[in-house]
Protein backbone atom coordinates (compact mmCIF):
# COMPACT_ATOMS: atom_id res chain seq x y z
CA UNK A 1 0.00 0.00 0.00
CA UNK A 2 1.86 3.51 -1.39
CA UNK A 3 0.11 5.47 1.45
CA UNK A 4 1.68 8.66 0.03
CA UNK A 5 0.32 8.26 -3.52
CA UNK A 6 -3.12 8.09 -2.41
CA UNK A 7 -2.21 11.36 -0.03
CA UNK A 8 -1.25 13.09 -2.96
CA UNK A 9 -4.68 11.94 -4.98
CA UNK A 10 -6.65 13.20 -1.81
CA UNK A 11 -5.36 16.46 -1.73
CA UNK A 12 -5.88 16.79 -5.35
CA UNK A 13 -8.97 15.65 -5.04
CA UNK A 14 -9.72 18.66 -2.14
CA UNK A 15 -7.81 20.78 -4.30
CA UNK A 16 -10.36 20.78 -7.60
CA UNK A 17 -13.51 21.29 -5.42
CA UNK A 18 -12.43 25.25 -6.01
CA UNK A 19 -13.38 24.81 -9.33
CA UNK A 20 -16.92 25.31 -8.12
CA UNK A 21 -15.92 28.46 -7.48
CA UNK A 22 -14.39 29.75 -10.51
CA UNK A 23 -16.92 31.73 -12.39
CA UNK A 24 -18.01 32.29 -16.05
CA UNK A 25 -19.41 34.78 -18.00
CA UNK A 26 -22.49 32.86 -19.29
CA UNK A 27 -25.68 32.05 -17.34
CA UNK A 28 -27.49 29.06 -16.82
CA UNK A 29 -30.18 28.67 -19.46
CA UNK A 30 -33.04 30.33 -17.19
CA UNK A 31 -30.64 33.20 -16.51
CA UNK A 32 -30.79 32.81 -12.52
CA UNK A 33 -27.45 33.10 -12.39
CA UNK A 34 -24.18 32.75 -13.92
CA UNK A 35 -22.57 29.09 -14.12
CA UNK A 36 -19.63 27.77 -13.02
CA UNK A 37 -16.44 25.66 -14.64
CA UNK A 38 -17.65 22.52 -12.56
CA UNK A 39 -20.70 22.70 -14.17
CA UNK A 40 -19.78 23.29 -17.33
CA UNK A 41 -16.95 20.49 -17.55
CA UNK A 42 -20.15 18.39 -16.06
CA UNK A 43 -22.36 19.47 -18.99
CA UNK A 44 -19.67 19.00 -21.55
CA UNK A 45 -18.82 15.74 -20.66
CA UNK A 46 -22.99 14.85 -20.90
CA UNK A 47 -22.34 16.43 -24.17
CA UNK A 48 -19.46 14.51 -25.28
CA UNK A 49 -21.44 11.42 -24.56
CA UNK A 50 -24.55 12.27 -26.04
CA UNK A 51 -23.27 14.14 -29.35
CA UNK A 52 -20.24 12.43 -30.29
CA UNK A 53 -21.76 10.82 -33.17
CA UNK A 54 -21.49 14.31 -35.10
CA UNK A 55 -18.02 14.74 -34.48
CA UNK A 56 -15.03 15.86 -37.14
CA UNK A 57 -14.29 11.77 -37.54
CA UNK A 58 -13.95 8.87 -35.63
CA UNK A 59 -13.06 9.92 -32.09
CA UNK A 60 -12.62 8.05 -28.63
CA UNK A 61 -15.80 9.34 -26.95
CA UNK A 62 -14.28 8.52 -23.21
CA UNK A 63 -10.98 10.48 -23.96
CA UNK A 64 -13.21 13.69 -25.26
CA UNK A 65 -15.31 13.12 -21.68
CA UNK A 66 -11.73 12.68 -20.17
CA UNK A 67 -11.03 16.14 -22.01
CA UNK A 68 -13.74 18.00 -20.93
CA UNK A 69 -13.92 17.08 -17.53
CA UNK A 70 -10.45 18.62 -16.89
CA UNK A 71 -9.61 20.99 -19.50
CA UNK A 72 -10.47 23.97 -17.10
CA UNK A 73 -8.73 23.02 -13.69
CA UNK A 74 -5.53 25.28 -14.54
CA UNK A 75 -8.34 28.18 -13.82
CA UNK A 76 -8.78 27.58 -9.87
CA UNK A 77 -5.30 29.25 -10.50
CA UNK A 78 -5.22 31.63 -13.44
CA UNK A 79 -9.12 32.13 -13.30
CA UNK A 80 -11.74 32.18 -16.04
CA UNK A 81 -10.13 34.50 -19.12
CA UNK A 82 -13.73 35.85 -20.64
CA UNK A 83 -13.52 34.76 -24.22
CA UNK A 84 -14.23 38.52 -25.04
CA UNK A 85 -11.06 39.72 -23.06
CA UNK A 86 -8.66 40.50 -25.55
CA UNK A 87 -5.99 41.65 -23.32
CA UNK A 88 -6.68 39.03 -20.73
CA UNK A 89 -6.36 36.28 -23.53
CA UNK A 90 -2.71 38.13 -24.06
CA UNK A 91 -0.82 36.33 -21.48
CA UNK A 92 -3.65 33.31 -20.54
CA UNK A 93 -1.29 30.90 -22.29
CA UNK A 94 1.12 31.74 -19.85
CA UNK A 95 -0.53 31.51 -16.90
CA UNK A 96 -2.42 28.58 -17.58
CA UNK A 97 0.38 26.64 -18.25
CA UNK A 98 2.34 27.41 -14.87
CA UNK A 99 -1.21 26.98 -13.08
CA UNK A 100 -0.67 23.05 -14.57
CA UNK A 101 2.47 22.87 -13.37
CA UNK A 102 1.19 23.84 -9.69
CA UNK A 103 -2.02 21.24 -10.27
CA UNK A 104 -1.06 18.68 -11.79
CA UNK A 105 2.20 18.35 -10.04
CA UNK A 106 0.42 17.29 -6.81
CA UNK A 107 -0.33 14.42 -8.61
CA UNK A 108 1.62 11.10 -8.59
CA UNK A 109 4.13 11.12 -11.42
CA UNK A 110 1.57 8.96 -13.69
CA UNK A 111 -1.21 10.84 -13.37
CA UNK A 112 0.43 14.21 -13.38
CA UNK A 113 1.92 13.06 -16.98
CA UNK A 114 -2.16 11.90 -17.69
CA UNK A 115 -3.58 15.38 -17.32
CA UNK A 116 -0.51 17.10 -18.93
CA UNK A 117 -1.07 15.02 -22.03
CA UNK A 118 -4.97 15.12 -22.27
CA UNK A 119 -4.75 18.99 -21.35
CA UNK A 120 -2.05 19.63 -24.21
CA UNK A 121 -3.77 17.73 -26.62
CA UNK A 122 -6.99 19.58 -25.96
CA UNK A 123 -4.48 22.86 -26.17
CA UNK A 124 -3.20 21.96 -29.20
CA UNK A 125 -6.23 20.96 -30.59
CA UNK A 126 -5.21 18.55 -33.88
CA UNK A 127 -6.72 15.46 -33.02
CA UNK A 128 -10.34 14.66 -33.98
CA UNK A 129 -11.25 14.03 -30.26
CA UNK A 130 -9.56 17.80 -29.22
CA UNK A 131 -11.36 19.05 -32.02
CA UNK A 132 -14.56 17.93 -31.17
CA UNK A 133 -13.93 18.97 -27.20
CA UNK A 134 -13.17 22.45 -28.32
CA UNK A 135 -16.61 22.36 -30.73
CA UNK A 136 -18.45 21.54 -27.38
CA UNK A 137 -16.64 24.03 -25.44
CA UNK A 138 -18.04 26.62 -27.76
CA UNK A 139 -21.28 25.13 -28.15
CA UNK A 140 -22.52 24.83 -24.46
CA UNK A 141 -22.03 28.67 -23.70
CA UNK A 142 -23.15 29.51 -27.15
CA UNK A 143 -26.63 27.47 -26.34
CA UNK A 144 -26.67 28.79 -22.70
CA UNK A 145 -26.60 32.45 -23.74
CA UNK A 146 -28.89 32.03 -26.69
CA UNK A 147 -31.35 30.24 -23.97
CA UNK A 148 -30.95 32.92 -21.30
CA UNK A 149 -32.05 35.56 -23.90
CA UNK A 150 -28.87 36.73 -24.78
CA UNK A 151 -28.06 38.13 -21.16
CA UNK A 152 -24.13 38.03 -20.72
CA UNK A 153 -24.02 39.34 -24.16
CA UNK A 154 -26.40 42.15 -23.88
CA UNK A 155 -24.27 42.85 -20.40
CA UNK A 156 -20.89 43.02 -22.37
CA UNK A 157 -22.20 44.31 -25.54
CA UNK A 158 -20.95 41.75 -27.97
CA UNK A 159 -21.07 41.95 -31.44
CA UNK A 160 -22.32 39.18 -34.43
CA UNK A 161 -18.74 39.75 -35.71
CA UNK A 162 -16.88 38.33 -31.99
CA UNK A 163 -19.38 35.71 -31.53
CA UNK A 164 -18.63 34.47 -35.17
CA UNK A 165 -15.31 34.54 -34.39
CA UNK A 166 -14.91 32.75 -31.36
CA UNK A 167 -17.44 30.21 -32.62
CA UNK A 168 -15.58 29.74 -36.63
CA UNK A 169 -15.25 25.78 -35.09
CA UNK A 170 -18.61 25.53 -34.22
CA UNK A 171 -20.31 27.88 -37.65
CA UNK A 172 -17.90 25.82 -39.69
CA UNK A 173 -18.03 22.75 -38.11
CA UNK A 174 -19.83 19.59 -38.56
CA UNK A 175 -23.74 18.86 -39.03
CA UNK A 176 -25.98 19.35 -37.87
CA UNK A 177 -24.58 21.20 -35.05
CA UNK A 178 -23.06 24.20 -37.54
CA UNK A 179 -26.39 24.67 -38.82
CA UNK A 180 -28.06 24.72 -35.31
CA UNK A 181 -25.85 27.36 -34.65
CA UNK A 182 -26.07 28.97 -37.27
CA UNK A 183 -29.92 28.98 -36.86
CA UNK A 184 -29.42 30.62 -32.75
CA UNK A 185 -27.20 33.57 -34.34
CA UNK A 186 -29.68 34.78 -36.84
CA UNK A 187 -32.27 34.18 -34.15
CA UNK A 188 -30.08 36.11 -31.40
CA UNK A 189 -29.45 39.06 -34.13
CA UNK A 190 -32.91 39.24 -34.88
CA UNK A 191 -34.10 39.58 -31.47
CA UNK A 192 -31.00 42.25 -31.03
CA UNK A 193 -29.70 40.13 -28.15
CA UNK A 194 -26.20 40.27 -30.12
CA UNK A 195 -25.08 43.65 -31.64
CA UNK A 196 -25.08 43.92 -35.19
CA UNK B 1 -29.40 13.37 -41.36
CA UNK B 2 -31.97 12.72 -38.69
CA UNK B 3 -32.92 16.09 -37.71
CA UNK B 4 -35.23 14.78 -34.92
CA UNK B 5 -32.73 13.24 -33.68
CA UNK B 6 -30.64 15.81 -32.90
CA UNK B 7 -33.30 17.94 -31.42
CA UNK B 8 -34.30 15.10 -29.13
CA UNK B 9 -30.86 15.29 -27.79
CA UNK B 10 -30.15 19.31 -27.72
CA UNK B 11 -33.76 19.43 -25.71
CA UNK B 12 -32.27 16.92 -23.13
CA UNK B 13 -29.14 18.68 -22.87
CA UNK B 14 -30.61 21.72 -22.54
CA UNK B 15 -33.28 20.06 -19.77
CA UNK B 16 -30.14 18.83 -17.78
CA UNK B 17 -28.99 22.12 -17.13
CA UNK B 18 -31.16 22.23 -14.58
CA UNK B 19 -28.88 19.64 -12.71
CA UNK B 20 -27.06 22.79 -11.61
CA UNK B 21 -30.36 23.69 -9.76
CA UNK B 22 -30.47 21.03 -7.34
CA UNK B 23 -29.37 21.42 -4.29
CA UNK B 24 -27.33 19.22 -1.74
CA UNK B 25 -27.06 19.07 1.84
CA UNK B 26 -23.34 19.08 1.96
CA UNK B 27 -21.18 21.94 1.22
CA UNK B 28 -18.00 23.12 -0.51
CA UNK B 29 -14.83 22.11 1.24
CA UNK B 30 -14.65 25.97 2.19
CA UNK B 31 -17.88 25.92 4.03
CA UNK B 32 -18.68 28.92 2.10
CA UNK B 33 -21.99 27.25 0.47
CA UNK B 34 -23.75 24.08 -0.29
CA UNK B 35 -23.19 21.81 -2.81
CA UNK B 36 -25.32 21.46 -6.54
CA UNK B 37 -25.88 18.03 -8.56
CA UNK B 38 -23.94 18.95 -11.42
CA UNK B 39 -20.97 20.23 -9.56
CA UNK B 40 -21.35 16.93 -7.35
CA UNK B 41 -21.22 14.77 -10.86
CA UNK B 42 -18.27 16.74 -11.87
CA UNK B 43 -16.01 15.90 -8.54
CA UNK B 44 -17.50 12.36 -8.57
CA UNK B 45 -16.07 11.71 -12.35
CA UNK B 46 -12.67 13.41 -11.39
CA UNK B 47 -12.48 10.95 -8.27
CA UNK B 48 -13.42 7.46 -10.14
CA UNK B 49 -10.56 8.84 -12.76
CA UNK B 50 -8.52 9.26 -10.05
CA UNK B 51 -9.04 6.60 -7.65
CA UNK B 52 -10.20 3.73 -10.28
CA UNK B 53 -7.05 1.48 -8.83
CA UNK B 54 -8.78 1.03 -5.28
CA UNK B 55 -12.08 -0.14 -6.58
CA UNK B 56 -13.21 -3.48 -5.54
CA UNK B 57 -12.04 -5.70 -8.78
CA UNK B 58 -11.04 -4.69 -11.92
CA UNK B 59 -13.32 -2.28 -12.90
CA UNK B 60 -14.20 -0.16 -16.56
CA UNK B 61 -13.05 2.99 -15.24
CA UNK B 62 -14.73 5.21 -18.59
CA UNK B 63 -18.17 3.04 -16.81
CA UNK B 64 -17.49 4.44 -13.94
CA UNK B 65 -17.42 8.08 -15.18
CA UNK B 66 -20.49 7.70 -16.95
CA UNK B 67 -22.70 6.31 -14.72
CA UNK B 68 -21.36 9.11 -12.02
CA UNK B 69 -21.81 11.97 -14.40
CA UNK B 70 -25.86 10.65 -14.96
CA UNK B 71 -26.55 9.28 -11.86
CA UNK B 72 -28.35 11.96 -10.21
CA UNK B 73 -30.19 13.24 -13.38
CA UNK B 74 -33.37 11.70 -11.61
CA UNK B 75 -33.36 14.66 -9.08
CA UNK B 76 -33.99 17.20 -11.65
CA UNK B 77 -37.87 16.02 -11.12
CA UNK B 78 -37.33 14.05 -8.14
CA UNK B 79 -35.78 16.40 -6.30
CA UNK B 80 -32.38 15.53 -4.03
CA UNK B 81 -33.27 13.36 -1.12
CA UNK B 82 -31.11 13.79 2.03
CA UNK B 83 -29.44 10.77 2.57
CA UNK B 84 -30.82 10.94 6.28
CA UNK B 85 -33.98 11.92 5.73
CA UNK B 86 -35.56 8.88 6.58
CA UNK B 87 -39.28 9.84 5.08
CA UNK B 88 -38.36 11.02 1.97
CA UNK B 89 -36.35 8.38 1.25
CA UNK B 90 -39.56 5.76 1.39
CA UNK B 91 -40.99 6.60 -2.07
CA UNK B 92 -37.09 8.17 -3.00
CA UNK B 93 -37.33 4.63 -5.24
CA UNK B 94 -40.64 5.18 -7.24
CA UNK B 95 -40.41 9.20 -7.35
CA UNK B 96 -36.70 8.96 -9.25
CA UNK B 97 -38.00 5.84 -11.56
CA UNK B 98 -40.95 7.70 -13.22
CA UNK B 99 -38.55 10.74 -13.30
CA UNK B 100 -36.52 8.78 -15.24
CA UNK B 101 -38.89 7.84 -17.63
CA UNK B 102 -39.92 11.45 -18.37
CA UNK B 103 -36.00 12.60 -19.03
CA UNK B 104 -34.62 9.61 -20.18
CA UNK B 105 -37.53 9.42 -22.63
CA UNK B 106 -36.57 12.64 -23.97
CA UNK B 107 -33.88 11.06 -26.12
CA UNK B 108 -33.52 8.72 -29.28
CA UNK B 109 -34.12 5.23 -28.43
CA UNK B 110 -30.74 3.96 -28.30
CA UNK B 111 -29.50 6.59 -25.80
CA UNK B 112 -32.91 6.16 -23.73
CA UNK B 113 -31.98 2.22 -23.20
CA UNK B 114 -28.23 3.40 -22.97
CA UNK B 115 -29.12 5.58 -19.84
CA UNK B 116 -31.70 3.32 -18.58
CA UNK B 117 -29.15 0.60 -18.36
CA UNK B 118 -26.70 2.77 -16.71
CA UNK B 119 -28.71 3.93 -13.79
CA UNK B 120 -30.20 0.13 -13.46
CA UNK B 121 -26.61 -0.53 -13.06
CA UNK B 122 -26.01 2.07 -10.51
CA UNK B 123 -29.07 1.88 -8.98
CA UNK B 124 -29.02 -2.15 -8.59
CA UNK B 125 -25.45 -1.92 -7.19
CA UNK B 126 -23.92 -5.47 -8.42
CA UNK B 127 -21.44 -4.87 -10.73
CA UNK B 128 -17.60 -3.94 -9.44
CA UNK B 129 -18.44 -0.32 -11.00
CA UNK B 130 -21.84 0.05 -10.08
CA UNK B 131 -20.43 -0.61 -6.27
CA UNK B 132 -17.36 1.57 -7.03
CA UNK B 133 -19.80 4.42 -7.81
CA UNK B 134 -21.76 3.78 -4.32
CA UNK B 135 -18.23 3.87 -2.57
CA UNK B 136 -17.48 7.10 -4.47
CA UNK B 137 -20.98 9.10 -3.81
CA UNK B 138 -20.09 8.52 -0.02
CA UNK B 139 -16.84 9.52 0.18
CA UNK B 140 -17.09 12.43 -1.31
CA UNK B 141 -19.86 14.37 0.96
CA UNK B 142 -18.03 12.62 3.45
CA UNK B 143 -14.74 14.01 2.51
CA UNK B 144 -16.48 17.32 2.25
CA UNK B 145 -18.52 17.56 5.25
CA UNK B 146 -15.02 16.34 7.10
CA UNK B 147 -13.24 19.02 5.22
CA UNK B 148 -16.12 21.87 5.69
CA UNK B 149 -15.75 21.10 9.54
CA UNK B 150 -19.03 19.13 9.52
CA UNK B 151 -21.08 22.67 8.95
CA UNK B 152 -23.92 20.23 7.74
CA UNK B 153 -23.43 17.47 10.04
CA UNK B 154 -24.00 20.23 12.93
CA UNK B 155 -27.18 22.28 11.27
CA UNK B 156 -28.91 18.64 10.99
CA UNK B 157 -27.57 16.84 14.54
CA UNK B 158 -26.32 13.89 12.85
CA UNK B 159 -24.79 10.91 15.24
CA UNK B 160 -21.91 8.90 14.82
CA UNK B 161 -24.47 5.89 13.85
CA UNK B 162 -25.80 7.45 10.98
CA UNK B 163 -22.95 8.38 9.23
CA UNK B 164 -21.68 4.67 9.51
CA UNK B 165 -24.62 3.45 8.51
CA UNK B 166 -24.92 5.37 5.78
CA UNK B 167 -20.75 4.97 4.69
CA UNK B 168 -20.98 1.32 5.27
CA UNK B 169 -19.70 0.74 0.82
CA UNK B 170 -16.74 3.31 2.29
CA UNK B 171 -15.51 2.36 5.77
CA UNK B 172 -15.83 -1.65 5.12
CA UNK B 173 -14.58 -1.30 1.57
CA UNK B 174 -11.64 -0.98 -0.28
CA UNK B 175 -7.94 -0.12 1.14
CA UNK B 176 -6.77 2.68 1.75
CA UNK B 177 -10.37 4.49 1.37
CA UNK B 178 -11.61 2.29 3.77
CA UNK B 179 -8.96 3.60 6.69
CA UNK B 180 -9.09 7.51 5.36
CA UNK B 181 -12.72 7.26 6.03
CA UNK B 182 -12.08 5.45 9.70
CA UNK B 183 -9.54 8.25 10.61
CA UNK B 184 -12.15 11.18 8.97
CA UNK B 185 -14.81 9.42 11.54
CA UNK B 186 -12.46 9.36 14.88
CA UNK B 187 -11.25 12.89 14.19
CA UNK B 188 -14.86 14.45 13.64
CA UNK B 189 -16.10 12.67 16.89
CA UNK B 190 -13.06 14.34 18.33
CA UNK B 191 -13.93 17.71 17.61
CA UNK B 192 -17.55 16.87 18.25
CA UNK B 193 -18.66 17.63 14.75
CA UNK B 194 -21.21 14.54 14.97
CA UNK B 195 -22.75 13.71 17.54
CA UNK B 196 -21.58 11.11 19.16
Amino acid sequence: MDRERFEKQMAFILEIDKLKQVGRQNYLADGSRKENDAEHSWHLAMMALLLSEYAPGKVDTGKVILMVLMHDIVEIIAGDTYCYDEEGRLDKEEREKKAAEVLFGMLPDDQKDMMWSLWNEFEEGQTPEAEFAAILDRLQPFFLNYKSDGVSWLEHGVTREKVVERNRPVLEGPEPIAGFARAMLEDALKKGLLRP
